[in-house]
């Protein structure tokens, strides 16, 4: 949970909401009921937190401790693909220790969003009996806490990763490799990330390729990655995803990670259309429904 | 037909074979019979010549002249998709007239590689009942002869280009926009080359979005969109496309355009796993037809 402060080629919006798990669990939520651990101060909009529950999100796993809300500060320049951290006040995020309630603890589905990975797996330790586990993370936690992302990465299914990350992860400069790499530290499913023209999904049967649905302009492409994690992994859980499915039926494990694929490029094309969580917060089940039956059409081959 | 030399992040290579109708008629014959009109110096290899003749390569519009072949020095850095010229020495290519024989007015598919569109119409002109026309163009002739490019394309119905020149020839800085202001200048198809992210098809029903397919490493980018061109082209010619099959069943014309992308996706990302037509002079048949079933299979929702 964070507020941003973020300038694009299309202008600018100053401490507006954001951070991974609103986006992801807004995306997540039109698919499956969501439940949300992290962390706001007490200058946070209670009126969110409070539209949030109303989407049946379950928000007693956000924690609002005495100070400042994280607050990043970031700019793109024409290559959307790159966002530009100005600044980071990880204010009440720096003591942030996730204590999973015992309802929190019979998830079934676990998202670990971008955060120290020592964090990640703490969550993880917490929670009884996991049956999918899925996981982000990003360039400071690969350089900064190497160690400790190698230990969370061992007890996670499916990595979502852009493909710098990817290479900066692995060591490798070519991605086949790569993948063949992260695959060696834990996630048999890895969802590489390419911004305005979508995603790959390597699972250990085959790749897909997903096109992102093409947008007449993208205003900020914030939180595109985690609305394109939470349409994801809310699609595998409305379909019934598991690690145990992966293994017993690979070819409907397959099928049904290629359409969550869709979904989260469906998600993602929507959160890049305004500024911070607004487009998202408007959109109506029925457009999206719509969108993604176009983007479907869109690389059918007929 | 050309000599390059090039340097890219993989290596260099001096003045090895080029050119667009080189590139476009290799990747074309694996689908159709192909005629070329050229003009190369008398530096040129004839047994290159040869070697076309014997892929059944038409090569008779050849013209052989005095003097030296155009010579084109590019280099690539690691943005593989933008090519920057260092030098363009057009040579005998300045003085070129094509004058088709009897035998190539009767072609009833036109492709028309990038070159001045006042050579364009003329090759046009001299053909006496095209049934398709497809052409190719760049920046240098979109603001060097927009009016003479602009008569061209009054004549066809299918152009290649990629998104920066569909900014530039269209004046719009939004896709959607600048593919609208394009057909109301003749061509209903226009294919927008994305380098290694793959094609977009934009026709009156629909549009595709297909991906590039993933090659460990791209050596020189160089041709890939005239051989993308060459498949695409070849293989609409071998399953009888026309601008007649296009009014008539717009079905089938779609459905037979998706197939011919992925069909240019394939080829493409051959030539650039080796410098010059390296990889294309020693693609087999069954090597291609196995790249484009697993591409298929990577776009398949399933």
């Amino acid at each position: 949970m964070a507020f941003d402060s973020i300038q694009t080629p299309a202008g600018k919006a100053d401490k507006v909401l954001g951070g991974s798990v609103n986006y992801f669990s807004v995306a997540a939520s039109f698919y499956a009921p969501v439940q949300v651990l992290g962390v706001v101060g007490n200058d946070f909009p209670q009126a969110h937190i409070d539209w949030l529950s109303q989407r049946k999100i379950d928000t007693t796993g956000v924690q609002i401790v005495s100070g400042e809300t994280f607050h990043w500060v970031g700019s793109y320049d024409t290559n959307l693909n790159e966002a530009k951290t100005l600044s980071t006040a990880l204010n009440v995020f720096e003591h942030f220790d996730p204590r999973l309630s015992e309802k929190h603890r019979d998830a079934e589905i676990v998202f670990l969003a971008n955060i120290d990975p020592v964090l990640q797996t703490s969550v993880l330790n917490q929670v009884k009996s996991p049956q999918l586990v899925a996981a982000d993370s990003m360039n400071f936690w690969i350089m900064g806490k190497p160690d400790a992302l190698k230990e969370t990465l061992k007890r996670v299914d499916i990595l979502s990763i852009n493909e710098t990350e990817a290479f900066l992860l692995s060591g490798e400069k070519n991605l086949h490799k790569a993948i063949v790499a992260i695959r060696k530290m834990g996630p048999s499913v890895v969802v590489v990330k390419r911004g305005e023209y979508g995603a790959m999904l390597f699972t250990p049967e085959s790749i897909f390729i997903a096109p992102a649905f093409p947008v007449d302009q993208v205003i900020d492409p914030t939180g595109a990655g985690d609305s394109f994690a939470g349409a994801f992994i809310g699609y595998l859980a409305e379909n019934g995803a598991s690690r145990d499915m992966a293994k017993k039926d690979p070819a409907a494990w397959n099928k049904l990670l290629r359409r969550a694929v869709v979904a989260g490029c469906t998600m993602a094309s929507f959160t890049v259309q305004d500024f911070s969580l607004h487009r998202l917060m408007r959109l109506e089940a029925p457009e999206l429904a719509k969108r993604q039956a176009e983007l479907l059409e869109m690389i059918s081959i007929g």
